[in-house]
């Protein structure tokens, strides 16, 4: 399975396409897409969009993990991070990706195990679990990748748990 | 100039066009775009965008004016508007439209003159101005055409300054 992780913002989208399989998992695509401060909000969706489709076209991931919006208590950042996760939600369900949201705190809960979890210790979990040495820069990049690692995990422990529902229905 | 007002919404999204020239403005469409609560957000992203694509081609407007997002109490509804004000943007700058924001009290104070105006208030007015009687309905589509008669008088300010400006020059 090929997941795009992605850490949305208006100024700069973080991005990190992870392979699962037999082995370990395996970076494939890690990186920021920036949007240029000083144009009109729709001109920087539109960059952001379109640079984004690109890349979907180019990486092919099968689905998209995001971080969900969080509105906190800077509005205009908050407001921005919504517009952006629009246009990042909108760009991967028009090339066919089923998209999974998922909260900062699950990631870090799912990732290292602890919700509360500072963000060092969520990259040097990343980094450990992707053999990855050192941690991903820039930042927007790692936490990205933090985000596909999250639903991976998510889906296995989601697989554990019907997997061994069914062994308890068969014994 | 055909002004293309929208009310950002992930449940509903209201629109009025308005053509203004010579004479009085007149109403060239009004309605509503809504989604399915029910489905998943990037689904209903991308309904609301490809509706909007298409009541572009259809319409034909040359600017859109949108109300900018505020963030309030409810935190899903901020973050879902900001959502779909993305979206929004997006099929605007990528259909070749400029983009103008206006906050609520903006829109309020440039059409009935008080930026504490109530609901009703803006309605009356946008009825009076546009010689529709009764208030149309949906309410989403009688905000749509407020801000699009916003744009218009906010626009027809800024050119009356310019050519006060030139006469004032030219004297």
């Amino acid at each position: 399975m090929l997941v795009m992780g992605v850490d949305p913002g208006l100024t700069t989208t973080g991005f990190g396409v992870v392979r699962t399989g037999a082995g370990s998992p395996d970076v494939r695509a890690a990186g920021v897409i920036r949007t240029e401060a000083g144009s009109p909000t729709a001109t920087r969706l539109d960059v952001l969009y379109q640079d984004l489709r690109e890349l979907i076209e180019e990486v092919r991931p099968e689905v998209m993990a995001i971080e969900r919006v969080f509105v906190n208590r800077n509005r205009l950042t908050a407001t921005q991070v919504g517009q952006a996760s629009g246009v990042i939600m909108l760009a991967a369900s028009r090339a066919g990706l089923e998209v999974f949201e998922y909260s900062p705190s699950a990631v870090k809960a799912i990732v290292t195990g602890d919700g509360r979890a500072s963000k060092k210790q969520v990259q040097q979990m990343v980094a450990r679990r992707l053999g990855l040495r050192p941690t991903p820069a820039p930042a927007d990049a790692a936490d990205a990748l933090a985000i596909a690692l999250c639903h991976m995990q998510s889906m296995g422990n989601r697989l554990g748990r019907v997997e061994a529902a069914a062994r308890g229905a068969a014994g």
